[in-house]
């Protein structure tokens, strides 16, 4: 076998507020050999998600910072192409933490299997990996959803909120989204089948929920934080759950984040708000994994992945995630 | 039967910030006779509470605010001393929510018989009211400790707080009060039994909390909000339960209250912060004051009322009661 060569997206620089390209740099350099028990993967894509801003960050977090100077961390998919693990035999399409390069050498554990003939590479990103498991417990789990509930979810274009909406509706729930764009709205509403979209860019969300909310909003799932928390806080109906996933509207502030000066809601309406990881879940991800692939194969739940090209793009492709310009699961592939 | 006086003290303005004495009036004029199924009580004692300030917003909440010109609402103890119920006759002493003045004429569903031969009229106030119910179904209800846990109390010396703390050390957990100087920190550690104490007038309260809670907060019973939350909020271990009783701190505030900015904490942490109203509880009130009774009886939860003089003071106690210095619960006694 030829020497392979590497090409890895380093951390160089802790971002300051805006994630800006010099934040990273190009590495070339050989190929790690896989050792006993491990395999070598050739990445196919990777997964754009606002949780890297955080990983940036040298704070305490459910997982550790990115070291300075590190390969910068990425879920992705892949193939292995060379192996010393009898159950993974070369051609085995995986998942993983592989890190934003063109191949990792990676243990056993690290990887899981998945079937690339039932369903594409990307969808193992977005619905068929952590993007739609993140939906899954998520809502089901923090959220609790009773039929008949309202369940109003932000950032409801992007990749776990437009999953959410669609299994809260086939949770027989009463779905709202928020979203910014007519574009985005349109898509929503028509192809996602939410009962009712608001337009940020458009409308006033305190206003809109209040209308579309007449007896209050039961879930409440946050991907965005900010004022659009603290709208929906306002809105809340006796025994609300909120939900916290995110909060991409404060990943790139500098100082410290939006307080939600509305949370007495909680009190007044004796609601609850609570964050996940959906690491924590990973004993029951083959349960949500088969009730995820039997939706999406029905037709039931739509998965919808942008797919930007090349390792040099990857700074670029953070841009347009927090952008919010594109529509459902950010991807990259890895040429 | 002469006809009687009543005083009686009118919310006349709603206050902006902090409260002031021109906010209420007193108002002399004849009792309103009580009429069949109801009963005429000679109100003995009021609960001085923080729930107070938020009754005077023209806000929703979780009960209709008190209007303009109206009665100011409070619960009380006293005695029946006319009874057009059989079941509550003369000298049966009662609590329910009596109003700020000296004589209620009020339903016989709105009255709980209590007993002041095995406990003194200001318990059913404290321990045996409200007060002790919050305490109990917020921390227990609400909170959920496991023995071992540490639980972290704000305004420990308050009425809610000093129960909440003991409740909590009856629960075999470890108790952390924080309250503001050395007399009432020197009783929560000597007489109330607390682990350890923070006082905030002395310390930093989220240095402190970092010190005394290595492993972190499993649960915060907040009665202050403001920035004491987002200390504890820093300092959460994982799966804490944050329990919003109040936020003292903020309801004088003029604008908005304080938004707490590390409210992402309970997703790094897998955290949940919950509000309730104790009136939720209603069909459990049995149960609790039982056990609250029986803890009381045997000297292992210590009552401590601070007891007022005068319908003309009403505005003297709440000025005390937001100034922080009393400790334990705060009793109007009405002449």
């Amino acid at each position: 076998m030829t020497k392979r060569l590497n090409r890895r997206v380093l951390l160089v620089r802790r971002p300051q507020g805006m994630i800006e390209n010099h934040d990273f740099q190009m590495e070339e350099g050989t190929v790690v050999r896989p050792t006993d028990g491990q395999v070598l993967v050739q990445v196919r894509y990777l997964s754009i998600d606002p949780a890297m801003r955080g990983w940036m960050n040298d704070v305490r977090s459910y997982i550790s910072p990115v070291a300075l100077g590190g390969l910068m961390r990425a879920f992705g998919v892949g193939h292995v192409i060379e192996s010393h693990v009898a159950a993974l035999p070369v051609g085995t399409a995986v998942s993983g933490i592989f890190g934003v390069q063109q191949f990792a050498s990676i243990d056993e554990s690290e990887v899981t299997v998945i079937d690339d003939e039932s369903a594409s590479l990307p969808l193992y990103l977005s619905v068929l990996g952590i993007t739609g498991l993140s939906a899954y417990f998520g809502l089901l789990d923090v959220g609790r959803p009773k039929p008949g509930d309202t369940v109003v979810v932000s950032a409801a274009g992007g990749g776990v909120g437009s999953l959410v909406g669609q299994i809260a509706r086939l949770s027989g729930c009463r779905t709202v989204g928020i979203a910014g764009g007519a574009e985005k709205c349109n898509y929503l509403k028509e192809v996602l089948l939410f009962d009712e979209v608001i337009d940020y860019h458009e409308q006033k969300v305190n206003v809109a929920l209040r209308t579309l909310c007449p007896n209050g909003i039961d879930v409440y799932f946050d991907n965005v934080g900010g004022e659009m928390l603290d709208h929906a806080l306002a809105n809340l109906a006796r025994g609300a759950r909120v939900v916290v996933c995110g909060a991409v509207s404060q990943y790139n502030n500098e100082g410290k984040p939006y307080g939600p000066t509305n949370y007495l809601s909680l009190l007044v309406n004796r609601a609850s708000m609570e964050g996940f990881v959906v690491f924590d879940y990973a004993d029951r991800y083959a349960e949500a994994l088969e009730q995820l692939s039997e939706w999406h194969r029905n037709g039931e739940l739509i998965s919808h992945e942008e797919i930007m090209v090349g390792l040099e793009n990857f700074s670029a492709a953070l841009a347009r995630l927090f952008g919010g310009e594109k529509i459902g699961k950010l991807v990259l592939r890895v040429d």
